[in-house]
């Protein structure tokens, strides 16, 4: 029997990031490490000893220390813990959120580094949930469209302010001097590769789907980038680089600093960056066409594979090569689901259910799903939109916010923590008749993520609303096992990796055994109610009725004259 | 000086009854007693021994007997408390939840009273909440629309399952023995004023409310009745009486038994019963048009009076001298307000404010009122339909249901209930637009009941909305208080008493000093959300869109399949 060969894959969360140790030959993880970073999500203020320059409303950064620190303070005790020899670790692989992106010198030194920059917050890292630059995107949407800019339909139509371009222009708006101190702009997952190889190479994921760049055309034209702002005319090839790395591809190896820092070996082969709900697929097993990955969390990712390319309605990108080399990688979302259940929990859950939660030293949303399960489909009689934090697919409208409908006196809070599933599960059936209608086939979903596997309520509504059986992955981790299967390919079969990401995908990844198959009965009533989610779903959402657009003006006014008030 | 006089008032409530012994001269309460009913609400079963009889869903049955105890238990105690003789009380007066009502024999035993009948759940007392007659009722409202009935317009084009003749027609569709027994159909109101006298007197106005009476055309006609069932033509006569007293007329004079039953003395003036809602209207100082008497708590009823009488969409009932003589009595309604607070603390509200209540010893209501006190009109984002129990006035459709727009993942629970109480002050507010459109003027608000001392915040509220000034009764129980107005009246000037209401109002009835008036910059803000709920209103209550409908149906029918179930 051949000597056993471990890939290290980590996976850059938003608060945290986590290290998995995995046997390429069987995609066994044989240790994991959690690193919580030490500043985390910056968005009050800098941090100490900076911490007097205060951050606006919508700002969210983080420090690229973190980043390094996450190499030293979790592969040594990873490698410590397993006993596995830094010999046998044949590869390395990351993934990160995404667009998080900074402004870094030509050598790629971060400028929030600098003394000079320190005390700049728009030196750091702009984190993908940095809201501040919807000026800056409604700016770029606009020039497209005007211009008739052909990648437009890529994004179904809009690009977002969390995007690379939006968080560029807002630099050069509002800091203009560290924007032309910026040798390079650069997404953090290729920084960080960048501090592991020496090399600055960048990925062909966040590239197309956060930079507009495809394989086929590149970037946009520096015209377009001409009419956002003169100085922007060049930025891809002063500040960017047109050179595209695949994912599989090995972006370099282990670089002496970095081998280090980690206790790896020099030379060890480092994966080309890549995203975390994008790595995720293979992790799933998924790598071809018909399947669906769904990344259930505070929010959704909706991932499917294509042939060809499709103009979906409002989904959040297509780019070729973005998930799985070979084909069309289509990406869709909700901006709230557990978050919304959460919210609930904090918010709308009288003190009897948290004690009974208590009492049985369970969880709260064990005891409301439990009570919630006892109900029939549309028992209720309540339906609700889950624009809790927007819509983001296939409305792409962030001013849109949640509804609730048919409360009675007897109405109870498990009803409305199930109603609040229900919504959140109709948005997901609407992303996937959307994808549909545009030709591009789901038959089935594999599910990851924390919500799935606590939550078996959430899976068989899921099921039953949109008709198709739901699996789990086997891994709880799959964003850092995806990151370890990369490595394997990038390593190659020769060093006893493997030969592509299907290969290591057959080999790697596995699904639960479990299997949570739509209910007919459940699913004719929901079609039912299905159909009153979408006529309210397009009435409030397609302008049909202005409701939520004139609440969230007269609040806007509300705010804006409260602020106005001397004293 | 002349010697005090006093009269006693009864209000006969839904859990109990309350009696309060009043100064003639000054409106001065000197005693207050309570009798909260034994059998209470019968909704389940019969009380034991027959309590094997289970009753339907939307069934509510009282037993006579609480309403004779009630003379028994609070009317010698208030005597003996306040020292008052017997000889110096110169009236009694009542007033009663309507349609209360039961069959009697000829001379008024109720039916429940006799063994043949007491195991036949439809020969007990229905109390006005009792809906199980809803096809009843569509059946009347059917046939009067078929046969042009003129008096449907004076009950805004639909009369109510809780109404006297839907109640009636259920007994005789339903058990037709016992219809047959019943040598007398009456309001409740009226019989415990025929126990007091001896002497059966009907009053004007539940005649007028609830039994499709008036002045001017008595009752509907045979041919009405003989069209909804031959048993039916000459309910009138053979079970009821075309002779009708009005309010604020002597009845007659305490009989023997009362006598003995209360310690008054034999024939003193007892006045001819009356209903909480409206005799509260004078209680509240009010006998002109112009003002609204708003009686706020679990519902809010909305009394004005006018010159004349005029069409009001949705409005419950017009009744010449039907409130105050001389005058039209017009009466809208919203089904649920504090029972929507209600709803909220026990469902919605996260124990961190039930804790800080706690803490401070105080309701979380105030809790919950001070922290939304803090939030401008228009802040929250939110707006809500006050549908929780349907629609009263102006749609009278209780198939309706509540809904909330405008939730994000920062929306709080004060935010929640600020909301709901601006809902249901639009929606007083859409009743008062309802009534000005019609000619009926509405220029500024009285409020009694128990809503308005408890939450200043709801009164400030209702001024900025409606744009009126509000004031409070200044007794906490107008309607005993106007009972012991009316009695006053019945007993006349020559025993001490007043000439008429309007007299009785200025001596007897006063309001609060406090006024509550509306705030300009709170008023433009809440025009602006006002037209947001009045179009929601109209797009969900009038048919535009039907989701509140298809979700009612969709719930029975999920309901229906579950009770289908075998096992």
């Amino acid at each position: 029997m051949a000597r056993a060969r471990y890939t290290i894959g980590i996976d850059f969360g938003t608060e945290s990031a986590r290290a998995v140790l995995v046997d390429v030959s069987d995609g066994r993880e044989l240790g994991v490490e959690l690193y919580t970073y030490r500043n985390g999500v910056i968005n009050e203020h800098l941090p100490a000893p900076n911490d007097d320059i205060v951050l606006g409303s919508e700002w969210a950064l983080q420090d690229p220390s973190d980043y390094l620190e996450t190499f030293r303070e979790t592969i040594p005790p990873l490698l410590r813990r397993t006993g596995v020899e830094p010999s046998d670790v044949i590869g390395i692989g990351i993934d990160f959120t995404a667009c998080t992106m900074l402004p870094t010198t030509l050598d790629g030194t971060p400028l929030c580094f600098l003394d000079a920059f320190r005390r700049e917050p728009h030196a750091w890292v702009k984190l993908w949930k940095h809201h501040a630059a919807q000026p800056e995107a409604d700016r770029i949407n606009a020039v497209a469209r005007q211009r008739g800019e052909p990648w437009l339909e890529r994004y179904g139509g809009r690009i977002s302010s969390e995007w690379f371009f939006s968080k560029a222009l807002q630099i050069l708006d509002e800091a203009p001097e560290v924007f032309r101190a910026a040798g390079r702009l650069i997404e953090a997952a290729d920084w960080v590769v960048w501090q592991l190889t020496g090399v600055e190479m960048r990925n062909n994921c966040t590239a197309g789907y956060k930079a507009m760049w495809s394989k086929s055309d590149g970037f946009p034209p520096d015209a377009f980038f001409a009419s956002l702002d003169p100085r922007l005319e060049h930025v891809i090839d002063e500040k960017m680089s047109r050179r595209i790395a695949f994912i599989g591809e090995r972006a370099g190896g282990l670089g002496a600093p970095a081998a280090e820092l980690t206790g790896l070996r020099e030379g060890t082969a480092v994966a080309v960056a890549n995203v975390d709900a994008h790595v995720s697929v293979p992790a799933s097993t998924v790598t071809e066409p018909g399947t669906m990955v769904a990344i259930m969390g505070t929010s959704i990712c909706h991932m499917v594979l294509g042939d060809r390319t499709a103009a979906v309605e409002g989904m959040c990108g297509v780019v070729e090569d973005g998930i799985i080399p070979g084909l069309f990688g289509f990406e869709a979302g909700q901006s709230a689901v557990g978050d919304i259940f959460a919210w609930f929990v904090e918010n709308g859950v009288p003190a009897e259910y948290h004690e009974r939660a208590r009492r049985r030293g369970g969880d709260i949303h064990q005891v409301l799903a439990e009570e919630a399960a006892r109900l029939r489909p549309g028992e209720s009689g309540l339906l609700a939109l889950d624009w809790w934090n927007g819509n983001r697919s296939i409305l792409v409208d962030t001013d849109l916010a949640g509804m609730l409908i048919g409360m009675t006196l007897a109405t109870t809070a498990p009803e409305i923590y199930r109603a609040l599933i229900e919504a959140t599960a109709f948005g997901t059936r609407l992303i996937i008749d959307t994808f549909e209608a545009a030709g591009v086939a789901v038959d089935r979903i594999v599910t990851c993520g924390g919500l799935p596997e606590k939550n078996r309520l959430f899976m068989q509504i899921y099921a039953d609303v949109t008709g198709r059986p739901l699996r789990i992955a086997a891994s709880a981790q799959t964003p850092a096992l995806g990151s370890a299967m990369f490595a394997a390919v990038a390593a190659g079969p020769d060093a006893g990796g493997h030969a592509s990401i299907q290969d290591a995908a057959r080999s790697m990844a596995g699904l639960r055994d479990e299997a949570f198959l739509p209910n007919a009965a459940c699913r004719t009533v929901y079609d039912d109610l299905y159909g009153e989610y979408v006529r309210l779903h397009d009435l409030f959402g397609r302008g049909g009725d202005p409701a939520m657009k004139t609440l969230r003006r007269i609040r806007r006014e509300a705010l804006e004259s409260a602020t106005s008030v001397p004293g």
